[in-house]
């Protein structure tokens, strides 16, 4: 298994923000890129940008890759084109990009053995770079978009250790902060802190805008509207594409986040209900205190690196 | 009833944020203002701020004073000082700022009542300056803080016309939006844009916690939160004083709004639920359309000027 170092080439699938950034930083960092796009226009415009070594339309340009990263968006990843399909060398390590895990290690494996590629099996890691802005496509690429985000592999019981170690020395170049754990659990914390919310602030938008409206005070809401307001809407006022598709394809964890939001939200009603004011500012205390610790920081210690996720020595 | 231009000085209880930003302003715009403040160590520094013409702790200052602002947190704005209420002229105009109407004006209406003050209900103007930073007390106050900010007042069927125009002069001179509205309609707008996000972000923290815990991801969710979880939260992890005072002022309005809420989460979570992709994606495109009406913009022109809050000629 070679190391990025070895002078293989890196197969990039895609080039929005994820791919494109990663094209960018990885050329900085010396290492050949080849990079594959739908459209020739993108690739024209992908060129121009210098994403990558070599780009094209051909999927053919994928052999000789030591390592491919699908950077396609999730719709795309969970139903890849059959000709790349057949162009992903059987000899490489596979990682994805993708928000959501279980479904993207489901979909990948079932096509892998459909592939008749079981060997291969333990050279899928699926990864989930936690990086973004709100930018999307060829334009959006950028320097340095993972220097100090977490990037999250979920390998699982037959993941081929050398492979895990490939992609976290891929992610480690880019200035990721790298670490590992059970594909379930990612998509059950991503289901609380990322799709949860989307559902809070859309919810938030048409409560407004539809009692608003009932009560006569939907122009006077919106003109006294202030940045408390468009905070808390931000994230329900995005993509619906990519809210609906995050809610698809992590169904059963965010339904379990919202039967729990629910309780939550359905207790501090009671409180104002039954006038309970002291306890009430005593879950208010409790958010406050709670808040700072999801502003970003070190991993906690009981993440970070298991045993078998250290860069193993090149054979 | 005077302009403000002829001479009389203003009165300003209070120099926290509102207070001392309406006394930087005033001042500049060669208005004299007296400031009563609560501690002596606060007139001092005030002082050095230079928020006031004069300053003190002796509620007598306010004499000679044709409008005075009560700029006073909302708890204190509800139960204030026996000696303040008898040093207020009793020919002044009296104006507030509180962030809920209709308790305030029920408290203050009471409370003149109380004092033999029949004749000045008519001169007691609800009022509301949109305008805010994370800061308060008497390092907050900042130069140009109302400029083009709303600045709302709810009269009474009995209010003045003069005296509003009084206060109207005194919002426009620092560059506020002013515009005039019932308080019942104030108080329910501002439990949907402003009162119900902080119940929506602490439910939001406070679920993310319990959920992630019992699930055994409360580490890993933290440490994948990002800009999306913190700006959502944001508001549910501010002050739990506030939030529960204004829960407390406006639980009529904000329980209404708590309803709105859950009727409209329940119908994102049954889409979720019943697996109505296209129906939920529709959902979250109309909550995408909704947002950008409530990121500020020009008075909406059903609300605006009334024909009795035109500033009258003074007599």
């Amino acid at each position: 298994m070679p190391a990025l170092s070895d002078g293989q080439p890196v197969g990039i699938v895609g080039l929005g923000l994820i791919g494109g950034s990663l094209g960018l930083d990885l050329q900085a960092a010396g290492i050949e890129v080849r990079a594959l796009v739908h459209r020739e226009s993108t690739a024209l415009r992908a060129r121009e940008r210098g994403l990558a070594s070599s780009i094209g339309t051909d999927p053919a340009l994928l052999q000789g890759c030591g390592l491919v990263v699908l950077a396609l968006p999730l719709d795309r990843l969970l139903a890849p084109d059959p000709a790349l399909l057949d162009a992903l060398p059987s000899s490489a390590v596979l990682t994805d990009v993708g928000s959501v895990k279980r479904p993207v290690l489901a979909h990948w494996r079932a096509l892998l053995l459909g592939l008749g590629r079981r060997e291969q099996l333990g050279r899928f890691v699926a990864g989930h770079p936690m990086a973004g802005t709100a930018n999307s496509g060829v334009e959006a690429g950028q320097p340095g978009l993972f220097r100090g985000r977490p990037w999250v592999a979920t390998p699982e019981g037959d993941t081929d250790p050398t492979a895990l170690a490939l992609v976290r020395e891929l992610a480690e170049r880019v200035g990721s902060r790298w670490f590992t754990c059970p594909a379930a659990d990612h998509d059950r914390a991503v289901a609380l802190i990322s799709h949860l919310p989307v559902l809070v602030g859309a919810a938030l938008l048409a409560a407004a805008d539809r009692a608003g409206t009932a009560a006569g005070v939907g122009d006077l809401a919106r003109f006294l509207a202030s940045s408390g307001f468009a905070d808390t809407s931000r994230v329900g006022g995005g993509n619906p594409e990519l809210g609906t598709l995050m809610a698809r394809t992590n169904r059963e964890a965010l339904l379990q986040a919202l039967a729990a939001y629910r309780r939550e939200l359905d207790g501090l009603e009671s409180l104002v209900q039954a006038e309970r004011w002291s306890e009430l500012a005593g879950r208010l205390s409790e958010a406050q205190s709670l808040r700072p610790a999801y502003l970003g920081g070190d991993p906690p210690p009981l993440l970070g690196l298991a045993a078998d996720d250290r860069p193993a020595a090149a054979p």
